[in-house]
């Protein structure tokens, strides 16, 4: 056990903990959800720290000794040691101060015992006069919230491309597929299953493309602002060559925003992204509910496609197989949604200089990107990729109902076609029959009319 | 043309306005919507003016002449006179003060002319000093928003009544309709037509009630706690008779808020009515799209009822009929769980003595009230009353899906069951025709166990 | 190794898995957020699961040593044991077949075990024929959603009594301390400080008293509707005995819905109670924005009190406290407005016989009272009842503004009231000075107006 | 009184009514709001016929006379004439048929009055055959939506514009002017008070970039595409053609989308643009409640700045005057954040080939751009123009809080300010006086330190 002192008074720790009594004390006040920030963005935490040491060390702010220390903790977090010690709560109040000690105060612990100190022996290294050094929470956990949130979205946009192709891939497999159309749910005109298939892929290569720029919104980070912007206790020199250093570590086009104080309090670009991550959605939740609508059935229902079997069905009826893929990507998709709203409200509720709410974005933001990294490549390669045409529930949908009609206006007119489709309906006929019966035209301008290929693209 | 004074300075009235500068600056300042507060609510304020008016006589606080000119100024409008005077916008800043304003005005030059004199001579009546004696908007805004509430909600409540009855009329005519039930779109087991609109029925039976107990929320007032609940500058006499008169006056059972401080700033109470609102919406929104995936087709969907025609349905696809009524609920569902949005953010916002945001909070409620008064009527008559059942598709559904293989079960088991829906599956053949020709049971036992009745209720 | 079956192949299991095949097809399809269902819920499975063996071996349906060793393995389960084995995502799609079958698989097994035989045997025990004998998912899991949203409904109900208490020991202890109130953030009519807390009081007891009547809501259960609520393959017997004994097991007075096919599909009930907690939310929130300002500052804000300091404030700005746990409740409350939206999507997507989106209902609905119940005892703890006054900035700001203009309205009127505004306003001399230097009244009557106790109440 | 006929049966319509029987159907099925579509959207739907009947008359489609006579109608009517012909309400199911049917009779009917025929003669001009030619409403709405959509955002991108100019003044009015920094509420660290409306000013500039790029987003239209968006009936020159002339005649850079089906039946485009409106809203609502906050007092609140009066703003309290516009300004934000919702919801129940809830979706998408293009100029003229400092009160918080203390970290260390700052609360003395008396610097490196320059901006 060790103890350590704080404005509060005094606190027992661990032996083993590299974490101390700030940490302790978050850990305690905001058992919120049991869940501590996500990985991603303690590693973009420690990613800060690290090219603060680096930038300190060469304007020649920190000892030489100390910097190496704290970098090489760094090295060894960013490996993946020490994951345990990063404890305190995705909910935490206090505008992610807490976290911001969480990572200060171990990267010093575990940079004392690099130099052969004991862990709490501050006078060696210390959470805030040098792993700290030019730092505030301010303007190090919005940015460590941007570079881990830029991070997450990378893979997603990837997923989305994979979902993209395989979309495309069943467009051309399905390009012959004749079917009925329906809009509002009515039969309405011809189109093949192809077609359905490439209209999802445009509305998810619109996605890709969004939150492929979106990334570029994030890139604008208040490193350097220190409390609220104004940059209090920076050097400029610390200013220019840490967010070099940065960009450097990270890999990732950082700038400098040019006005710190506005990245330190609005968060409105957490709410575009978060609304393009819920277009997304939009289109996932169409595309899956289109999935579970156009495989009903398998015999009282639309039936035109089958999905893969991926789990038996129901515990009391045999056989049947549930769209249980698509339901999840539904289910993804209105949690994205929900979260979208937690991130407007904790935007909005930003006050003055700083968003005190940043915790609770970043929490939802990252829940999101999550979600989409698991459920897409489940959705692509365990539902789209196995997608069956039903070919012959295709056809008899066609020719039993009355799609074909308005293939008829533009050669006997609406009000006639409309006789054609009250005929249909009455007698119970296909339409070709009753144009023919009726005689409302001749064999061979019917056939030319209901050509597959005239019948999906526009007339000559 | 008039000139009338505040703290400003001085505006031109036109002659033929009632409302006078408090108003006429509140015009200028908040062209937000262009719509005015609901009139309901309109009514609502000047019911309690004209209580107010009553009491302050009885209590001897004001000068008998004046409170009569008051209280028949009160009555015309009651009576539908001036209703064009009441010009400031539904989402006006200042928490109600103009309309507060507003109404003030328009009873005082009201009484003035009643009085003889000339509009803008507030000697004679004053739109503070009188009209608004013991009151202030605070006390008063709330109070009229929560006896609009309950009067806009009194016939939602009668008109989900009406729907509850007739989905009931046809659980009745549908009660020997057999069909397939569905889970997850997916052909499950039998049921009855009738059932699904019984299991309607049951939902809106629930938001029924609900709503009928919700108005109870909105019967305690702070009507005598003036600014901010304390009742400051209010007479306890007037206090006492206050309610007294304006439960009489409204015919609704009001109770003064023990604790007038909480009514005056909190407004959790709209948060639960909107909710129950919109877990009718949920409700309401269920019921359109299973009637417009019931009725999808007619020939290539489930086909199973059919809505009545309303209007051509296409300006392209002759003979088309589409489901507009239901996507009508649909819409006003999705609007409704918008401005229950809009309410909470509202209600959240709220600070400290005062929510300075009920006009939002006021016009989203009516708004939601007002819709369902108008879609709910059409639905029960224009959509629920006419469905038909299209026993040959419901039929046919049942016999060519494998729903009824889960009634083998307690007889051949769990997996021998599964078998005779593979089998059923694979040769396409139907469930009775696989049982017997696999010998699965006899004749006469399967006969027992597809009997209608059984297979839609308990066994025995 | 053992090997198992379904209608898509067979799969290898581990030995020391008590869950099945069906289970582990679930675990590889649904790795959608890392985290099973609630164990709350896990554990209400398995309450049914007694109750059904219970009462299948009294009507006789299953071979008592059969349920015997369903129960025990029940009991085991209840009692903590095995809980590693449920593993399913709480974001699976398949409306909750997959949490039911790996509840099922693991009593099964641990079953087979207790008679001795081998993982796998079901011969001895089988998880659909034995363990969910006469059941459905589409019975099992909303029936025990509602139960375990029941038993977390209890204790959060007793800590927002907690919070009222606490409240309302700050509403005495602070009884006498009169401050400016504030409407609209301007200086309003004057208070005491008690009153604030009486009047967020207020609103947490409105909170407990609807939190408490909804656990009614939740009451009523489909357990016997077996696949769409007709109850198919349950005999009567099992149905009525099924019931008692859950209500038995569970000490919650559970009722079965008349109409079974209603709770099994429809979800108004969810809307309902998220509604609530909403509300609930909103209120807290309101409570905690209210705090962080009143105690903003110290020096520069309105600073009228002090938060009990929980942790050191900033790591650039030492002596900085900041009011984290109020910033966490409002954090809290703006997830769980998010949350209820979730949950009104799901609800709305359900689809005829049933809602495959219960489990995301459930999710959230378990994420809102599981915030809560780990927030509201912190916050009632570590900080309502720490709360001080700063006695003396709540009288200079009440000296010092403008709020005991309004107390002099009774005597001089609105209009003269404000002419000793104005003066106040630009001379920047208290009240009383202003009233006695201009003569607006003698001193007796201007002290009978200012006496504390009167400024906060009603006049006589 | 004429007589009208369509698939349903006939109607009388009176004479001077120049909608016909779809119109007059649709409006007695949808009095949903009592509010018809939006003004601009029925221009924009007139523009689309106009453009059809030039593209037609070219492509020898359509008989001159009848075209001249179309475009004609479609003049007058874009001149303003006939504005009370389009009835239909704004929440119409039918996913727009109805008022493509209004705009399509309204049309022809003027178009047969000015070829000397009696209206209801659609011998002379057609409805569908000659006004709806090539054309579905399920092109034609989409298309109109987007231009609609844009005409709308062009003038809420100047308001911002003009928003930022106005922010951006006083930014350099205020650039000296010192004041406390508040994080979390909390006194911080200096700023100056035109630093903070340069950080507004930066969020809106990016609201302003957004909505402009957003713009692009609208500009791929389906027309030509038909009834679900294959161009079934079109043909390839009228396609070709049509885009071209819409172009020219809305001077808007529309391009044919190149996957027709997709505009036709996704909608997340509007998701993405209101997405981006309610990024605005949260930055106009963070601004809107800081200046409340900044205006809170007069005397017992922040009290730094002073609101232009607006109007007086209690009926109770003489002198007080509300932040009103800013009031508004919240207002608008919560009720776009909540129309966001409404879109989301109708964009993703969008089913197959359509989506049946585009008037849903245009009706709060035009509702969210009318409200900011009142409310926009009112904030920017009416409140941000007309604020001013009190400088007394910005330079006296700053002077009696410890804002000062992070400035002295550099020399003296964290922990060693953090004993200064515990004096000064402990002693209620100023800092410098602390840091003087204690010896924690002398006068010469405190003066350095204390200059108001390096306070606010980061060091050399």
């Amino acid at each position: 056990m060790r103890i350590e002192h704080d404005m509060l008074g005094e606190l027992q720790l661990e032996d083993s903990h590299y974490f101390g009594i700030h940490t302790a004390r978050a850990a305690r006040n905001f058992p919120i959800t049991g869940t501590p920030i996500h990985y991603e963005l303690v590693l973009a935490l420690v990613s800060v720290k690290k090219a603060a040491a680096i930038t300190n060390r060469q304007i020649g702010a920190l000892d030489k000794k100390i910097a190496d220390a704290i970098i090489e903790a760094c090295n060894e977090i960013l490996a993946g040691s020490l994951r345990e010690q990063f404890v305190v709560d995705c909910m935490q109040g206090g505008a992610g101060t807490s976290s911001n000690m969480n990572v200060n105060e171990v990267i010093a612990n575990r940079a004392i015992e690099l130099l052969h100190g004991e862990k709490g022996d501050y006078r060696l290294v210390h959470p805030l006069d040098h792993v700290n050094l030019h730092q505030s929470t301010n303007d190090v956990f919005p940015t460590a919230v941007r570079i881990a949130g830029i991070r997450l979205m990378k893979p997603v946009t990837e997923h989305l491309a994979a979902l993209q192709t395989a979309l495309q891939e069943k467009e051309e497999e399905f390009s012959d597929q004749l079917k009925v159309g329906r809009t509002q749910l009515q039969d309405a005109v011809p189109i093949t299953l192809g077609q359905e298939f490439g209209a999802w892929a445009q509305a998810v290569s619109r996605d890709r493309w969004r939150l492929y720029k979106a990334e570029e919104r994030l890139r604008q980070v208040n490193i350097g602002g220190t409390a609220v912007g104004t940059g209090l206790n920076a050097p400029k020199a610390y200013i220019f060559t840490m967010i070099e250093q940065l960009r450097q570590l990270t890999g990732i086009g950082l700038a400098r925003a040019e006005y710190m104080m506005d990245p330190t309090q609005n968060c409105d670009v957490f709410v575009e992204v978060s609304g393009i991550l819920k277009a997304a959605a939009v289109n996932l939740s169409k595309i899956a509910s289109d999935l579970r609508l156009l495989s009903s059935g398998p015999k009282a229902g639309f039936g035109e496609i089958s999905l893969p079997a991926l789990q038996a069905g129901s515990s009391i009826m045999p056989g049947k197989v549930n769209p249980v893929m698509a339901e999840s990507v539904n289910q993804v998709a209105y949690q994205i949604i929900a979260n979208d709203m937690a991130i407007t409200m904790a935007a909005q509720a930003g006050q003055l200089e700083l968003n005190a709410f940043l915790p609770l974005i970043a929490k939802n933001l990252f829940e999101m990107l999550d979600m989409l990294l698991r459920v897409l490549p489940l959705f692509t390669n365990s539902c789209i990729k196995g997608i069956q045409a039903n070919k012959e529930s295709c056809l008899q949908h066609l020719h039993h109902s009355y799609v074909l009609v308005p293939a008829l206006i533009k050669k006997i007119g609406y009000d006639k076609a409309g006789e054609v489709a009250a005929l249909c309906l009455k007698t119970g006929k296909p339409v070709h029959e009753v144009v023919l019966e009726h005689g409302f035209m001749d064999k061979k301008t019917l056939d030319e009319i209901l050509n597959p290929v005239q019948l999906t693209t526009p007339s000559k």
